[in-house]
């Protein structure tokens, strides 16, 4: 009888998501970060009651989140509005003020492990070693602190501990592409994997026993798969790998003696457990696309943080083994039918060079089309785009717009080696990718080459300034989203600790001279000719705010069209309601005035 | 292990509530108006997931709200920003875009009845009669609107109408203390009272049936009791009368045939089932110490929203008939123990002329107490202080201020003559209550003479005000939120429905000059020698900001010391977050400031 007028895509703005969570050892509370009142805070709810509380009201995003064993208090990591410089707090399952463990100005602490006795907290930390980390064992009864690990030679953290302290395992993160761990028995150290000199990774350590560990790797493979090394035998031994698939998690369930493992290929996740006894893996539902967290409790239960195309994060809890899975939270985008959001589709193309190319493609619906597609370079460069919400997204393809996302050559997920090639190449391979794969669309009918706009954030920002310096004819305007402008300088302003990574991803400043030249945007200026917005959040620490600062300097004294938006409580994201209504709203705004007909052409 | 510290009073701040509810018809959403982003706004659930979900974000209060009986819809009433001018509003279940049904800028809208088809809005309206109201009806399907009832007299309005529309019932509210119901079947107008010349009060009118009645009155009783009325016999009974004991709510059961009714007697609410049939009564649980809202669904759940002392609005449901409820909802004080709240004392204390006062009474724990004693005298007059959470009170119980809130003559809850006490003498009798009310304190060991504080809102903040300029040797400090200061100025600034009361309620600004001089505020300004805190929300339609504006003003003349807030985006009462933040840490720092040893005393 109402008609419901449609609604305003400022709905999609206001969309909340669950950004983490963890559980109480007795799961009579779950205790999660979200947005639900505009800023990223501590909630909890009393399962089975779902209705939540809220715990903290500092305002900040939780960089890790963990409960102590004995239930006492939760471990969380707290920066300020974005900087970075993770400090770690003790959360009383009450909230409420919250208690300082280890906080140091300006330097950003990591979470290893907290003893079962709630005692003994391992962690990393700038603190003393800016480049490479300390790792510290905190003991929180005594106040005293230890030394346990110096970082030398790469950034070095622990990454798990034994059941009984006796040993542990740090890894050494060469690069995004380049890490070997190591296990610290007595004085003893060693190697997980086979000594090589060919760069591989190792990462999600589980100790399913004093001598037993478990972990991921893509030692001598290109996609990464279950091993195992035994501290006393001292040998590796690749326990699984699926063909076509990467593994991407993994959790120990001391109950079933069974491994869970999220399966990665591409643009979804898969959900297994293996079991150690039988050697045996079973598929397990999945409660999302995508599976950001996972959590085996001691009876069993699974608790996992997951996203779809079309919902943002949201907590789920299966206890019959991932038969069923039960929505915890219930985020949705508001006031918005599931018809009027989109789901991707899965396209490939091939490139340039022949190479195989992964991409999503959103396309607006029929009734809201405007016809124009804008390409969107994801950021990482070693990431990749999947079947996960992002309110931007959903709002300008119900503004109109089609989406065109290229997994391009470095993206994650296709395995080491298509990883590997963004590596001292920037600004080309990855560059045609994108070009390439706008010419795939045109040809087969995605796209009108007179209707295509240009939107990135951080290495999406710099290639869409790339792109633009390069290939304006493509593209009608512009979004940069703090993107680096100059590799020369964002070289120098990354964090101390991505810098010994900084020669093999980028390149080296001397070295690389004339390469790092050609592939920075603001080598580019004269070819800007297409109206910009610029994106920065003032207290960002990877791509610092002169990056955009300089971009825009540049382009103003060039007579430009490029509007600048700086926010002054943002790092590398927009972590506040307000903050995202803002900038959503401008970039829809931005591209509705440059598609408009007649609009005289720069 | 670890000490948390003891909480913060601003924990106490950002303590959420419920302000009003509706539940579709098939039970399987919630819809509820709720501060937990920090502005009033419609959220949902969907039962049995508690998990809520945001349906409006227009940051407004819901003035009113009900599900439509075809489930298509919600009604919702909607102010801006306190200026009470409420427009009445369709808002889909999925939220989002809200439909404007009936709207007038600068007018006020109220809400009787919506037909089972969904078709028929009955409302009261300013809109063409702004002292007695318009009562329409109108048609959603054709946009047709007929005026039903033109209010003349008093102020009137529809408050019920039979099953088949055939009828309707209609109130005129001459005062708190006074009014009239009449049933209207075609032509004939009945009145469901006979004819009196005493004044007494009608409503909570439910059709059972086409042709039976029941409402609550205290026709010819000082306690009000469960009527009936028979439009075919015209006949009158009583059906129940509690001894001791008010009733205040009804809600009529068609699957049980009964009538749930809430009793009310002083400060605590009780739950009655009524049996038509057998004429019985049974008590059932209550899930709280005051019941604000009961919906008894066609199933026969039970749906509560209530409050405690110690505990903010919450919702409930029992599918039981009340033996059982269940939380559905969980806000409490965030991050504070139980143990830190403090349960009122119900105390009785003998007033000036014999008068029996009853009073509630925080103490302050003894591990926080500062030995200070504020007096609350409460708003409306014609209203009560009750055990209902107020994040005020328990953030200066907290602060370790006690708290005396005596129930004046006037108060509504201990009969009909008691609270017409107040009537026509707004200034002597009740303050009279409160300052005795002071000396039993006293003499009984409650408080010290030489610490005592004074704290009002609306009335109270009148009271405060008069307290202060006539018996200013009581108090150290006084706060005022939004009193009247001036009886004559405030006369004339009520809002046009009110102004046929006025006369009776406050008095006659020509017969009763001399009284109104008397028992107004500003004219003891000489009086008021003690440090003042002043509070008003400047879109207030009831107590408008001249009447803070001028004492304010004349004080600030005589060098007093008065410091002064005018909220801009507030009524008559706090319903922003930040708004209440900055309102109640502001006086407990003016109190904690001025009971500092060694201030020098004005």
């Amino acid at each position: 009888m109402i008609n419901f007028e449609k609604q305003g895509v400022e709905q999609f703005f206001q969309t909340l998501t669950v950004s983490n969570f963890t559980v109480s050892p007795d799961e009579k509370q779950l205790v999660f970060s979200t947005n639900l009142n505009g800023y990223s805070n501590l909630w909890a709810m009393n399962l089975p009651n779902q209705f939540p509380y809220p715990l903290t009201f500092n305002n900040q995003n939780a960089a890790f989140l963990s409960y102590a064993k004995t239930g006492e208090f939760i471990i969380a990591g707290f920066d300020q509005d974005g900087d970075e410089n993770t400090q770690i707090y003790a959360v009383s399952p009450k909230g409420g003020k919250f208690y300082p463990l280890r906080t140091h100005e300006g330097e950003r602490h990591f979470f290893s492990f907290l003893s079962e006795d709630g005692k003994r907290l391992y962690y990393p930390s700038t603190f003393g070693n800016p480049t490479y980390f300390n790792n510290y064992v905190y003991n929180l009864e005594t106040g005293e602190e230890k030394l346990l690990l110096k970082g030398e030679e790469a950034p070095t953290f622990i990454e798990a501990v034994s059941p009984n302290e006796d040993s542990f395992v740090s890894i050494k993160q060469f690069g995004n592409t380049h890490s070997l761990a190591y296990a610290h028995v007595g004085e003893e150290k060693l190697l997980l994997t086979p000594e090589t000199t060919e760069q591989h990774t190792v990462g999600e350590i589980v100790y399913t026993s004093e001598t037993d560990l478990y972990f991921l790797t893509d030692y001598d493979r290109d996609l990464t798969y279950l091993a195992k090394f035994n501290l006393s035998t001292k040998e590796f031994s690749v326990v699984l790998q699926l063909d076509q698939e990467a593994f991407s998690s993994l959790t120990y369930s001391k109950k079933n003696n069974s491994l869970y493992l999220v399966g990665s290929y591409g643009v979804e996740d898969r959900l297994y457990e293996y079991s150690i006894e039988k050697g045996q893996l079973n598929s397990i539902n999945a409660p999302t696309s995508v599976i950001d967290k996972l959590v085996v409790m001691k009876s069993g239960n699974l608790y996992a943080q997951g996203r779809n195309a079309t919902t943002p994060g949201n907590l789920f809890v299966s206890k019959d083994n991932g038969t069923i899975w039960e929505e915890l939270t219930h985020y949705r985008v508001p006031g918005v039918n599931d018809d009027d959001l989109v789901e991707p589709e899965v396209l490939t193309y091939p490139s340039f060079d022949g190479m195989e190319i992964e991409a999503l493609f959103f396309k607006a619906k029929a009734e809201n089309s405007n016809g124009h597609v804008i390409l969107w370079p994801h950021g990482g460069p070693q990431a990749l785009e999947r079947k996960t919400f992002r309110s931007m997204f959903q709002s300008l393809i119900y503004s109109g717009y089609s989406i065109f996302a290229p997994n391009f050559r470095g993206s994650t997920n296709y395995g080491l080696k298509f990883s590997k090639l963004v590596e001292g190449d920037w600004g080309h391979g990855p560059r045609l990718d994108n070009i390439q794969g706008l010419e795939w669309l045109i040809e087969n009918g995605y796209a009108d080459r007179e209707k295509i706009l240009l939107l990135g954030g951080s290495y999406g920002g710099y290639m869409a300034l790339l792109l633009h310096g390069r290939h304006a004819d493509y593209f009608k305007a512009v979004v940069d989203i703090f993107g680096p402008s100059d590799l020369f300088s964002f070289i120098e302003s990354v964090p101390e600790f991505w810098k010994p990574y900084m020669e093999q991803w980028v390149g080296d400043p001397i070295k690389d001279k004339e390469r790092l030249t050609k592939d920075s945007p603001i080598t580019y200026l004269d070819g800007m000719t297409k109206p910009m917005l610029v994106i920065q959040g003032a207290n960002d620490p990877r791509v610092v705010q002169k990056e955009s600062d300089q971009i825009v300097a540049a382009l103003k004294e060039k007579g430009r069209e490029v509007e600048y938006i700086v926010l002054e409580d943002e790092g590398h994201g927009f972590s506040k309601k307000q903050n995202e209504i803002l900038v959503y709203g401008k970039i829809i705004e931005f591209f509705n005035e440059n598609i408009k007909e007649g609009r005289p052409v720069v």
